[in-house]
């Protein structure tokens, strides 16, 4: 006898990548392949502080039950954060989530039924991809450029796909290609999701490490009729550890959130609400944030200036101007998951591209991370990976 | 123009109770409403010296992502204090999850398709029936008496419904009815589980508050057939706002659950998770136990004694032997619902017990939550709630 699941298991499964990624935990192996912020920026003695002054002031209120939506000084705290992004939300329109990966699987469990259409950029991210798939939707991918999501292809799947529940975008150095949709884009965006009345989910983990250049306003930002559900994350400003995100949405979609997370989990650690809140109130966090900005700037310089040097000239790569990955494309025909397990050989590991693809294909794509490895290993281990493309 | 959103929509409602309890958080209230723990015996003191012991020995792994399935240490903990139920489950077949609330999240998505049927307790915990119902399913209710479910009508209910993904129980002080299962019955639910290949979702968040008599071995204690999906929490021993709970079942169905996390929200607060596990490897968290138990304990004697005293005679009420509510029954016909208003009008509240019965009907019961209030307002809440059902 064997036990009955729901149909949906058949399509939730471990990858095969992932199976091969745990040997990227080995200590001698330079990784590319995660997405962690650098560990040895986080704000330890600061978070010590800010533990006994919340168990001081709040200690019970921090450790008990609290509303789904979430702490208010925090909610607040988002909201005049936001205003960086060019974003007028009031923080009752917020609800807190366990990261932004929380915001994606609700938004999957608020819009899709099966066989409903989620519209997304090719390649997307991974994560995000898996969430969406438990509840069964079809993926109608479009291609981006240098600027983003190409809006006249955007346009024909909006046509061609009347069932399209929710556009997804991560607008800034996307993940996993780094690319950075333009000012005219996303307010192009914003029109046709109006014009076909289908919302858009933006996801923004990355908007705030920018190394270079002027901020982009956020798709929100052109946002009049309440159509773009904004999901943000301390993960990458702060610790992802603490698994603090947030929904920001019109009042009847943060509701229909609401009412999900209620279902979910009741609500958010209490006490890691107050920590976000009170080191916010305690230090400078956009100080912090610079010190990030910093470290993960040079890295990426560094990262490309030796792949320019080291890698074979028919292999392309993405010049990310924030955020923590490139994205790199062999000629067509070779496949990343086999040159993987040729850069495992020389202890070098980074996620092979096609399952960023929700509908498969583009074998020829992989990922590198560059926020999380000391400066002389990035050198070291791009070299070597270098070496192995050059043997193809 | 209006946004389109999923099917289940429809079905997760704000109700209306919720927003008659909204009132319930006024101070002047005396509320028997909510489930929350008495915020007085949190461990404030000792947090502080685990928050600065984890962060000095292992801060960086505390702010940092970490794996799906939960720390492993934690997981090494909750393996060794379910032998305290009769369990002996390895650390690898526990995943950690936010609150058990999660647990039940996960089984309606891991079992759950449109139509399936969920056999549950009648009455049966509101939380979880809203959790389940996200996955649209019919409920089956099976009567209980004073030994827990009755087998006879879970047997008919399971021949009846082939369709049954699983049994929904809460063995130990039942959430809302504080009844107990039998150990006869809960070796015979087991056999039943078997017979029809239906597993069984254990929910038990009470099992260590018991104020007197010898602990019953929980159903998984019975399980050789891995049927038995427990879900455990430290929501009522530690603390609920760190949101630390678990799922233990078998290999292949936890794996299901940590591929449903995965996608969910990755893993749950790397912090809170090392905080729970120093806060049991620094403290006695028996003794602490010890003195919630002694709490309720008083608690639970004190308000039953007030209502033999105070309510009428043709109002029963169960006596529950741990645990943090009594479940009140009204003559047939009355509405707790109504009584309420009058109550509230009093200013003490409780939960009318119409919502627990996920297919309608029984408005004539309701919840009294004995953990939250002094013994004061204990006695002065009764007295007043007994002259309410007088004028009935």
């Amino acid at each position: 006898m064997s036990i009955k699941y729901a149909k949906r298991m058949e399509y939730i499964k471990g990858s095969a990548i992932r199976e091969l990624l745990k040997l990227t935990e080995q200590p001698e192996i330079i990784s590319f392949a995660g997405g962690l912020p650098a560990p040895e920026l986080f704000p330890i003695e600061e978070m010590k502080e800010v533990c006994l002054k919340v168990l001081d002031t709040d200690g019970k209120a921090a450790l008990q039950y609290s509303t789904t939506e979430g702490y208010l000084p925090l909610r607040k705290i988002i909201s005049e954060r936001m205003r960086y992004s060019g974003i007028e939300i009031p923080a009752d329109d917020i609800l807190i989530t366990s990261g932004s990966q929380q915001g994606l699987e609700f938004s999957g469990k608020v819009f899709l039924d099966e066989g409903d259409t989620v519209i997304c950029e090719s390649p997307s991210y991974l994560g995000a991809l898996n969430a969406f798939k438990s509840y069964l939707p079809r993926f109608v991918e479009v291609e981006m450029d240098n600027e983003g999501m190409k809006m006249d292809e955007l346009e024909k799947a909006l046509e061609a796909n009347p069932n399209a529940k929710f556009i997804y975008t991560i607008p800034d150095f996307q993940n996993p290609s780094g690319i950075t949709m333009s000012f005219e884009r996303r307010k192009r965006l914003v029109e046709l999701s109006v014009k076909y009345n289908v919302p858009i989910v933006e996801d923004n983990p990355y908007g705030d490490l920018r190394f270079e250049g002027e901020r982009i306003p956020a798709v929100k930002h052109f946002d009049t009729a309440g159509m773009v559900i904004y999901l943000g994350t301390f993960s990458k400003t702060f610790s992802p550890g603490l698994r603090v995100g947030w929904v920001a949405a019109s009042p009847e979609i943060v509701r229909k959130y609401v009412l999900v997370k209620q279902g979910a989990d009741l609500q958010c650690n209490s006490m890691a609400q107050r920590e976000t809140a009170a080191f916010v109130q305690m230090f400078d966090i956009d100080k912090h944030i610079n010190k990030i900005i910093e470290v993960y700037g040079r890295r990426r310089t560094l990262m490309i200036e030796t792949m320019e040097k080291e890698f074979p000239k028919n292999v392309k790569f993405t010049y990310p101007s924030g955020g923590l990955f490139t994205w790199v494309e062999l000629p067509e025909g070779v496949d990343a998951a086999a040159v993987l397990k040729k850069a495992l050989e020389e202890k070098v590991a980074f996620v092979p591209g096609g399952s960023f693809y929700p509908n498969g294909g583009n074998e020829n794509h992989f990922r590198l991370n560059y926020s999380c490895m000391p400066e002389d290993k990035i050198v070291e281990g791009i070299t070597r990976l270098g070496k192995v493309l050059k043997t193809l």
